[in-house]
């Protein structure tokens, strides 16, 4: 009956009966908010990329000359989306909220929210060193927080449930801090060489291959 | 009673009880996360239009000259809203996730939240080729990524339920490649004349009666 | 027991059960995509307002100089915000869905969306005839697209549920054009004197007394 | 059985069954679309932070000057996430919603969504006291309007239930009082010393303590 929203005028007034009372519980306005901002960060990636003020007929040179931009776009994409998947997979094990973790998440969301700048700052200059280390600093920064905040919720199962075993609480406390020592170790390659430095964050793929682990775990339950 | 968000501090401590636990599904996760990159990327249409600087008295001309950028905001609106209308109906079908769909689905969404960009290229450079040809592949590519998905979750019934007959899943296994298809053709058309490539674009129209096709099939059943 | 997220892989892979379906209705999603469509394209609003490139000394007056713009703004905020408003109430009454509704939602949320554009033009030009009339267009295009919905809705109580009077629904009709005459009629006027054409738009008031008028409504059953 | 979306194509027909209508409840929706602007305008804090255009060797200096941009938009995510972790806790004992409460609820999101641009004016102008008066002001205006918003929902419990104490619901609104005043005492300061007016906001801590006494408060009933 409280699912049927049609005003019930003359028990809306009385206090024994919460027709209107929101049925979204606090930890699930948590998820929408930060499902809110992953998404909206992940749209903003967009804004950056510069259309052209080129001559008519140099445009489609001028697009294929932009594709430092793309390719800043597609990483953060990949790494927002991916820092999505584990959030979605994580509070999958969560069943309590506390103050920390609500902190924690507010820190790791504005982590997230700041990476549309550091992805242009990669878009505009490619691969100069302060722009991938600037990049890596802020991916690493995330990779912490996010260890904490799953450190925080599973040690001694403090807001989590009983679906997971130990071992599959360490593997994940493993796996989350893979990310951020990755990411830290590319700044000072990329002191030496940009480049290098890029190409240690293909290290994304085999972490793409731990989320996949992830899921077949879940899916043996 | 787990709809009542009122704090149950004893229960709370004891694991056996989860008041607070989401009670939102993995699958309904997916779907706000991607109706809001639909939601964000539609409205963020509008932040390339630019307000003209001109003296006083030519602003009433200088709004009139804006309008290939109006058009291209009105097109990929529709495009946007096709899709996500798209999803809207093909996720009544899916009942079921696994991690391909998942990152079917981010890849969609990347290609959605990239619509901005050739958009504002187009409103900005109008019929050149180059700006024609971009967002036709574009276009192109969100169609084609949407095709996968689409034949992944239906394909062998993998991840849909027993709703829709096998003619309703080849039928729309053919809808679904109509878009990526006309986009595509029409690339070389701009090469020689990109204002009948546009042209071809008003196949969007036959295509939104396709949508109608499927809505006039689910009210039959 | 479908409100419980806990992996059963077991009867996940049977068809029978639908352990991860989404239990999001169809009608919710075309809400929760026009709420976040709403709310992006409002707080978008603050984008085009731009900080002063003044000496250090001159802030103070560069920000209050800035006035137009805020004015814009508030005023931008009032009209989505009614508008949001007015979704919110009319949709309440909404019990079912058609494309004829899906497609009219979708027209007005891409007369939403559009707003912070004119809004913008009006906080850069402020009181220009061309400025004030492609702003008041804009809206009495908004308002003309919701009568449209609300007409296609309620006519013949073709989406509406018992609840509302014949009365009611007229009444609703006649309120619900009121704000594209108020501001189509600003047009002509702002081609004299584009401050009486902001003037008339103090109309707002009468017609939020109009909104206060549908929940009086509403709690008298 | 409301609760499966399969389309049930006779009963759809007959009014006396409502298989599409919401179940979202009005008040959901507010809460939704609260949430919603205050996801929006976080992220959108990124957006003034602008990329350096200097030469390739010197963008480490120029990212590393940039520092008041940093701190302007880590100041303004820590104020957005508190307005939201506030709208998060008062909402969880609002159970009824008037005209009122959705007005200054609407008003309250136009003072959080303006936030981003007071904070681009800091980010550029650092200790200017016409920059450091303007984002004192936003934020004093902010906390007013929170306060009127919770003193008209719970002055004679109003709009709230029983859950509090007469004394919590006292304290709250002395809490609730306390950030426009630090903010808005400020201001006077700022005129002779902007820093002075900057280490006033680290009141901002006791605040967040008092956040964390609303939790304490919360977990023991």
């Amino acid at each position: 009956m409280p699912l049927i929203r049609r005003p019930q005028p003359k028990q809306a007034a009385s206090r024994s009966f919460e027709p209107s009372r929101s049925r979204v519980s606090s930890l699930d306005r948590l998820i929408f908010f930060s499902d809110g901002v992953h998404a909206i960060a992940i749209t903003l990636l967009v804004l950056p990329i510069t259309v052209p003020r080129v001559a008519e007929g140099d445009l489609g040179r001028a697009l294929a000359d932009n594709w430092r931009e793309y390719f800043a776009y597609g990483l953060s994409f990949v790494v927002i989306g991916f820092y999505w998947l584990l959030h979605h997979r994580v509070f999958n094990f969560i069943v309590r909220e506390d103050r920390v973790l609500v902190r924690l998440n507010l820190l790791l969301l504005a982590c997230i929210a700041f990476l549309p700048f550091p992805t242009a700052v990669l878009g505009e200059y490619g691969s100069n060193w302060a722009a991938v280390s600037a990049y890596a600093a802020s991916i690493a920064a995330t990779g912490l927080v996010w260890s904490a905040l799953w450190w925080w919720a599973s040690s001694g199962r403090r807001l989590i449930d009983d679906t997971l075993t130990d071992g599959e609480i360490r593997s994940r406390q493993v796996d989350g801090i893979l990310t951020p020592i990755v990411f830290a170790a590319s700044i000072p390659v990329a002191q030496i060489d940009p480049g290098a430095a890029e190409i240690m964050w293909l290290a994304l793929i085999p972490l793409g291959a731990a989320v996949q682990r992830y899921y077949a775990r879940d899916s043996r339950g």
